[in-house]
């Protein structure tokens, strides 16, 4: 039995909570100070109010007050559920408590830009935790399609664990190999984590051809505009993989799990395949997020405010080959300029 | 202004006549013995029955008795639209006919077993054309996500043209350059016409989670099995790349239109995704062909029939690696020998 730390209550962090505990294991969840409400409920009835559903008996809650008493147990693995935005939280907040390089794996998905370059979270939480002066840590990540309330209701789930020390997979597989949770491996940190952020990007059009269907002529024949969405599909696969090459990573992880996987979950639901029918409905971003999301973090758009004005000085100077990123381009343009979107056959 | 002549009728042949026509040429769509009520409906009013909507005013139907008729226009294209089954008839029929070589576009989607080996359908269709003696014939084929009603209603499609001769590649395109018709190229007619045939196999597995799900005890907070239909998704795209690089082609089809492309439409909806489900409730093939789709052809499980036993010959002579086509060896034995399927996690 090992003793697993879960740093972030929300719905992902959450869930992880079933592999872990299935497993055998002792599962300490902390929320951070955006979980109180959550881990308040799970203190009193052990029912996630998210994941509508209560989580195994050996996990115990924990509020972000009590870090110190959860990690008195001396996690064996730390396992980060937090949000994009509670990363350098994370790593401030757990840096001076743990007291030696412990294994780290990440739920959460994003890109950090850096001056001239985009870096993958994993590397960002490895060196925030390594500059602690207790050791050089090791962080990996869980990519592929998961649905955090199917895993939470044991339904079967293939993930990849991207983690950069091959001799830790066995040892980590095992952790973790409850009879519905499916784990591959790969060292390729960087093409995993590429898929897994900009999977939520990609969603955004997708999403788009159920909207425009619905202000467009209805047909005689009432046909659909499913040809759309898999063109975009194949594109979106396309250009994800053009990244991942760019990124140094392996582009058989964009057609695995990480990639074609969960981009497939990405579009059959969610927050950013709805931002995109509303785009596709003509309106503009601003006006889709004021009107009928304004509540909703639609992830994919977040990460193209955050990373479509650095993509834009790559594309001026061509360090990236614009003409190769036709519908990163559009998703830009809509999300960071409120163009309307529009396809750009052409340059496909 | 060319002449275009399609043999068959059905949705897939007929929808073609779209992009064909509004590209300002002569369309002769002539039908086999099977569409003479579509030829008679369409005769009648220009209305096809199938596709619930009027072919363009520049069609030209005809019954197969008039084939001779349609073929004095002296096309510069044609266009096969028959079923699998019909490729042989369409050979034998349009051979003794055409005077010289002319370019062929393949629609039909399938594989045919020889001996030793499969043989992609414009290989068949080259070899026997070209066996009436009027010279060599170069048989392309179309690739990538296309529901024909939705062409049929001009909804943006896009398309791979497999052509075996790149130099044509510009007429072509030329030929069917309609603005909602978004025409690619590749010379690896292997690559693309595997995944034609492969996606509706394929899809027999991605249909598989829905009906799983119905006979599943339903979870506390309503969890669908989103996960488990984009893992076996991306397992199927892992295989068909296998199968495609033995054969000789390039996966990069695979990951592109022809590919994910068509496998993502084909897994939105259909008797393949269909067949699947009645799989998922755990009704053996047969017994789910006879009551639940007697009349439906299943394009999938008739491509199991024909090429699983040749492939579990290979697998057995260890000419093909069984331990790399888990998903695949699942399919053939639930079709060809009425096994519950059953998901085989571990050899993934």
């Amino acid at each position: 039995m090992a003793t697993v730390l879960i740093l972030g209550a929300g719905a992902m962090g959450s869930a992880f909570c079933f592999p872990a505990a299935d497993s055998g294991h002792k599962v300490n969840l902390v929320g951070t100070h955006l979980d109180q409400e959550m881990i308040g409920q799970l203190k009193k009835n052990g029912e996630h109010p998210v994941l509508k559903t209560k989580l195994p008996e050996n996990v115990q809650a924990f509020q972000y007050e009590e870090l110190e008493t959860a990690l008195r147990d001396r996690p064996d693995v730390v396992v980060l559920g937090v949000s994009s935005a509670g990363i350098d939280w994370a790593v401030k907040t757990l840096g001076p408590r743990l007291k030696e390089p412990v294994p780290v794996l990440l739920l959460t998905k994003g890109l950090a830009v850096g001056e001239d370059r985009l870096t993958i979270l994993p590397r960002v939480v490895a060196d925030g935790l390594s500059g602690f002066g207790t050791g050089r840590f090791t962080v990996g990540a869980v990519g592929g399609p998961c649905i955090a309330g199917e895993l939470a209701a044991r339904r079967d789930t293939r993930v990849t664990f991207a983690y950069p020390d091959s001799e830790k997979f066995g040892w980590l597989g095992n952790l973790f190999k409850a009879p519905y949770y499916h784990i591959h491996y790969s060292t390729d940190l960087t093409g995993v984590e590429i898929c897994a952020a900009m999977k939520n990007f990609f969603a955004l059009a997708v999403g788009y051809p159920p909207g425009r269907l619905e202000v467009s002529d209805r047909p005689q024949n009432g046909a659909k505009m499913h040809n759309l969405s898999a063109g975009l599909f194949a594109q979106s696969v396309r250009e994800m993989a053009l990244l991942v090459e760019w990124m140094e990573g392996n582009a058989e992880n964009v057609y695995g799990l990480a990639g074609v996987g969960d981009l497939y979950v990405t579009c059959q639901a969610g927050r950013n395949s709805k931002m995109g029918r509303f785009l596709g409905m003509g309106m503009t971003y601003t006006a889709a997020k004021q009107e009928k999301m304004p509540f909703d973090t639609v992830e994919g758009a977040e990460l193209a405010l955050k990373i479509g004005p650095f993509l834009e000085g790559l594309f001026e100077t061509g360090t990236l080959d614009r003409e190769k990123y036709p519908l990163t381009r559009t998703i830009i343009d809509a999300v960071c300029h409120d163009a309307l979107m529009d396809i750009p056959w052409i340059s496909f």
